[in-house]
């Protein structure tokens, strides 16, 4: 039906399958007797389809995927059989028949607003409903060969993105002028449009690009660098700030396809580059190369965090490390997928073995007061020997 | 602080205060003695700020504006008194102090996820809370001198946009490659970057280009045509599908500055437009014609509905009116500002006496399948004598 309109492969059944196994494991360790999902991306996640309806899974039995619209697309993009519903409450009859509502069940509650809650709630005729947004995160963690294969090709996205920054870039020109014209490579090259980010507030660009006295203001998001943005309406991405020279352009790009997420950074300079930058560029690769050359299955993200903490003391950048003053961020890495803001958190709050097959952003990044911020960002693959990177489009500074 | 960086104009302090009045009367009117305001566009409407907090609003005495990231862009661009807080936790004490918790509330139920609710109560210890938003929503509704004038610059990239589209539009380019030249195009001219739409799963681009085909393919949107995208997992925007001679290339371009949100669709033709098209376009221009003579206060959407309709029927092409088949939407016009599903609902169910100050997308379009689809969509103002369009781009087809 899209052929030759849209190029992204469709979940496999035996994918999907799989995936709601590992969901009704959890689910039966946690006392759930069933699941309700309705937001799009855990839809797209575990029905292969993000199109309008209600994705029903009972710890025993099929999986019900109820649509309202579109059928056709659904039919097309899901391996699941599809249950045509013209409004909401055609649920509740199929439902009732077949007697899988009792006990105790799961909605993503931290993504549901209270009145749709509050809405199914009546429709179904629910008791008590548990949030079941941590076991969706818990199984979207380990991505499987599938989603390798769709993160590296967002992957290719960025390293073509990063690729045109060389070519751009120019002294004089806005950071604005940058971000839209990487943000052209980007769909040239199949971006698939957007990003997202899970949580109510929580927005995000494909392209920010920071420049000196714009990488060190800070704006509402739990980033350590967030951009101005043209409008305090958005409060984030490229500014009207102009490039000079010495100063690194700082390239923090976001590919997307199928649905998957990649995001890396790297700093552009024209002509030398200031010594302060140089000295927080320099931690900032020995923090990636030894994390690389560590970093495996087994190893916590506690003792990543704290690894790349002691580089920073010792090179007395403690300072400056993941932002300054009280907009530091606590974290050095995130996980990648279908959103932004998925699981592994790398932070020493979050006590963690990493696991083959977990993927997330690592973003040693210092932030100099007057000066300006610079740093890298890696996309990472754990497996069980060494770790894999995402793309390979080098670590140096790219000087122009 | 943002001198030279971000070029958004600051609400004005009268402007910030005039809008809290009027919810503060409707609030007085529904029984509400607060109003509790964490979803950031609402924040950015009644603060000037959306910077990462919360905004209570008593009945009476000085809205409290908390702000946990970040303080000085709160303090620069918020016109009310900034209170910082270091976590959530820290406004229970301030507000407990003053004595102004008592009674029924109300916050933002549509939007706010369960688990953000549940956690605001427990430390707020809130009793009945009440949805805010039909409030809010109603407030917002009307559009000050202020707002229509960020209105009008955000019609101003649309019209930019669509001049880039008569010179860059080629047999045989893909909608993709139109599309993220417009886009280009858009933010070279101010873009804020995004555009917002309220509630759970509802996203949108900023540029959709369908041609043929995939102006029929309909998708998970309550809109007429979405565009059927790169993957399905965005499922919306342009696709790989390929310009002919003769079909209509739709260009539907969202304007977005300050955060102000504008709409508008026109036809772009290579060579000579097909019979079925010309026939379908022509109506669409009547509805439009005909709508701008007789639109002030004091009309009801639904009269302009009802015309509308009557148009198509007369011309017998009810049934590819508004879409085709069971994804025929029913209604020809929302709301624009902030959000871009905003009031009023131009549609038969949504019966409402037009108001000066009042905006919103006009968009009478045909679906006919096996062909494509055409229309024209108008940014419109309401005045007391008579409508105001927003931008001045000519209704014809672009001819090409």
């Amino acid at each position: 039906m899209l052929n030759g309109l849209s190029e992204g492969e469709l979940t496999p059944r035996e994918e999907v399958l799989r995936r709601i196994d590992a969901l009704r494991k959890r689910m039966v360790e946690h006392g759930l007797n069933y699941g309700i999902i309705i937001q799009n991306v855990d839809m797209y996640y575990f029905a292969g389809t993000l199109q309008k309806g209600l994705l029903f899974i009972p710890i025993e039995g099929e999986p019900l995927l109820f649509i309202e619209r579109t059928l056709e697309r659904a039919r097309y993009e899901s391996p699941i059989d599809v249950i045509p519903i013209r409004k909401d409450r055609d649920v509740r009859e199929i439902i009732d028949g077949k007697g899988i509502l009792k006990g105790q069940g799961g909605m993503e509650l931290d993504v549901v607003p209270v009145t749709l809650f509050e809405r199914w709630k009546n429709i179904l005729g629910l008791g008590m409903v548990k949030d079941i947004s941590p076991l969706i995160r818990d199984v979207r963690m380990i991505k499987s060969p599938f989603e390798i294969k769709q993160i590296k090709k967002s992957g290719e996205i960025i390293t073509r993105v990063f690729e045109k920054g060389r070519e751009i870039i120019k002294e004089g020109m806005s950071e604005m002028e940058i971000g839209s014209l990487l943000e052209l490579e980007g769909r040239k090259a199949g971006h698939q449009g957007f990003l997202r980010m899970r949580g109510l507030n929580q927005e995000m660009m494909s392209t920010y690009v920071t420049h000196g006295i714009s990488g060190v203001i800070q704006s509402h998001g739990d980033v350590p660098i967030s951009g101005v943005g043209v409008t305090h309406a958005i409060a984030q991405g490229p500014s009207l700030n102009r490039v000079r020279k010495g100063v690194p352009v700082l390239i923090d790009y976001g590919g997307g396809y199928n649905g998957y997420i990649t995001d890396e950074t790297r700093p552009y300079v024209i002509g030398e580059m200031k010594d302060i930058f140089k000295k927080a560029y320099d931690v900032a690769r020995e923090i990636v190369d030894e994390t690389l050359s560590v970093l495996k299955e087994g190893v916590n993200g506690t003792e990543i965090f704290d690894m790349a903490l002691k580089k920073a003391k010792k090179a007395r950048m403690e300072e400056y490390f993941m932002g300054y003053g009280p907009t530091k961020v606590s974290f050095i890495g995130h996980g990648l997928g279908l959103e932004i803001n998925e699981l592994p958190v790398i932070t020493p709050r979050h006590n963690i073995p990493l696991k083959e097959g977990m993927v997330f952003a690592f973003e040693p990044k210092f932030v100099i007061p007057g000066e300006g911020a610079i740093g890298i960002e890696i996309d990472i693959i754990v497996r069980k020997e060494k770790a894999e990177r995402v793309t390979d489009f080098p670590l140096d500074v790219v000087y122009i």
